[in-house]
């Protein structure tokens, strides 16, 4: 076993690649801008560029097991990512990513879905250590979730499981309409994106007053609903009270197909602490079977400030 | 590693013991009646005298290698039946049937829920022989499941997974009571009793004429729906197109969870064939994320008319 793996997070925006110890540790980092190149070979040679950088210190590739990535819509079986909408050399097609690291550097590589990797951190590094069963929910522009049942990833039969995101709450004809084709998605409500929906309707419905009236309607950001909830003002928390609720009912939901021991948040929106985690719990207690009450946890990740997505790709590494 | 194992299908009504040889032949067979003993210790003792009756023509309790107990309200890792609102010996207390046979025979005892050795009898012998990632659906009294994971059955961390006839499925004031203390449980629609009951609210809203009317409301079964659908009763076939689109929409849900290789379905419904499984379908294809789209297969068990409980349970003895 060689002493170090890379971790990469490639993110729509950055992709950031780290080397790691067997500690956990991330010795060394470097990125690029994922979305800078035209086509999946020019990003394969920068990033290629950037590892080599990056192994410098340590005495170079030689010294490296393996690389684990994580990244939007990737597939673990294949080592492919597939029609990722926010990755321009991948949005219509399928690219064989994994293989095309191994055939440039000659090392084992890895690749799962962001949410996975942030999963495999948790487990490694944060607040799901030693857990074999749990749920993280990854609040940010989208929501993505990483299921560990018997202590393993949950990749289902095409390596795509934990869609959870894309689970319905609303069935009805008005329902929200979401990215994926679908209608009334969790995603459209509890995302970051979602929130800000929600704040936009809740502000239409009403003339009530506001803080979150001095920013134009189509400018407003979770992060707004945030600070004016913080300050007190009733709509931004109904909003919160509301978005809570319904990642409640969904985790009661969650629960009675994997039991899990506890569910990990994880994203700018859990920053929002007790205003967010409060109405989770409270329509979590109501709408859980009995048998399940009083079980499950709700905890924020702990890797929130350190790269969690880097680190738990880099776990991947070491297979 | 001994000849034969014991699996037992412990249910409301009989207690079915059978002894199964490697390669999954039912060889011995015996009986008793759940209910009719007053404590555990008593329906043990029973149990034990039956099991003595069935090895003895292969030679006693010494060529078994283990048994498997397939019971509700199982608990996997503590070997208890809890708060089994059938059972009358385990209706209100924490029974440890597992070690209570353990003592008397000598040999190990395992036991898991109905639908969780159902699960296993359809991996070992049936329609999933080979499948790593499935959910069985059992459509009786309630609905119950059992999910496989990357091969493995999904207890979560207390043991009481697949609880999936109890995920929410209407969320009105209005949704339909359930036994559990929820409302809108997916079990008080698509169950043979949710069937019945959507029968007599379908009567109830309309005068339209229907082979259901020849019956007093309150007497009406699942069966009686079936029977009229193949007479081409339009609110019989009404009934079913309610009862599998709901079931579809649940399984659009479950993919996104562990995106199974097929849905397995067992109970006294699915003899009604197309009239179930067209509608779960139907729901299933618009309602599941476009990623998923044509890629579960939908079967019905091919265990129906073998003991797949018993089958299943007996699996557990091996280990």
């Amino acid at each position: 076993m060689k002493p170090y793996v890379i971790g990469v997070d490639l993110g729509g925006t950055n992709t950031v690649f780290g080397v790691v110890d067997a500690t956990g540790n991330i010795i060394q980092e470097g990125s690029i801008k994922t979305g800078k190149y035209k086509s999946a070979a020019e990003f394969v040679n920068a990033g290629v560029e950037c590892i080599n950088k990056i192994v410098e210190p340590i005495g170079g590739i030689d010294n490296i097991q393996g690389i684990g990535i994580g990244a939007p819509n990737a597939n673990y079986y294949s080592g492919t990512i597939e029609f990722a909408p926010n990755i321009p050399w991948a949005h219509n097609g399928i690219v064989p990513l994994a293989e095309m690291f191994i055939r440039e550097l000659g090392i084992p590589v890895r690749m799962t879905n962001d949410a996975n990797a942030a999963a495999m951190g948790e487990k490694l590094y944060g607040v799901a250590k030693g857990m074999k069963n749990f749920i993280m929910l990854t609040l940010g522009t989208g929501v993505g979730a990483g299921i560990i049942v018997n202590g393993e990833l949950v990749y289902g039969h095409d390596g795509f499981a934990g869609e959870l995101g894309h689970i319905c709450m609303d069935r009805s004809e008005d329902a929200r309409v979401c990215g994926c084709g679908l209608r009334g998605c969790l995603e459209t409500y509890c995302s970051a994106t979602g929130v800000a929906r929600t704040a936009r309707e809740f502000l239409q419905k009403t003339t009530r007053p506001s803080l979150l009236r001095n920013k134009p309607a189509d400018k407003i950001e979770s992060l707004d609903v945030f600070l004016a909830a913080q300050k007190g003002d009733e709509i931004a928390k109904e909003i919160f009270d509301f978005t809570g609720t319904i990642l409640g009912w969904a985790c009661a939901d969650f629960t009675a197909f994997s039991s899990p021991e506890a569910f990990v948040f994880f994203g700018g929106l859990c920053k929002s602490g007790d205003l967010i985690m409060k109405p989770i719990e409270e329509a979590y207690k109501k709408n859980v079977m009995p048998l399940f009450r009083n079980k499950a946890k709700f905890v924020i990740s702990s890797l929130m400030d350190k790269n969690a997505a880097v680190l738990g790709a880099s776990a991947l590494g070491w297979v």
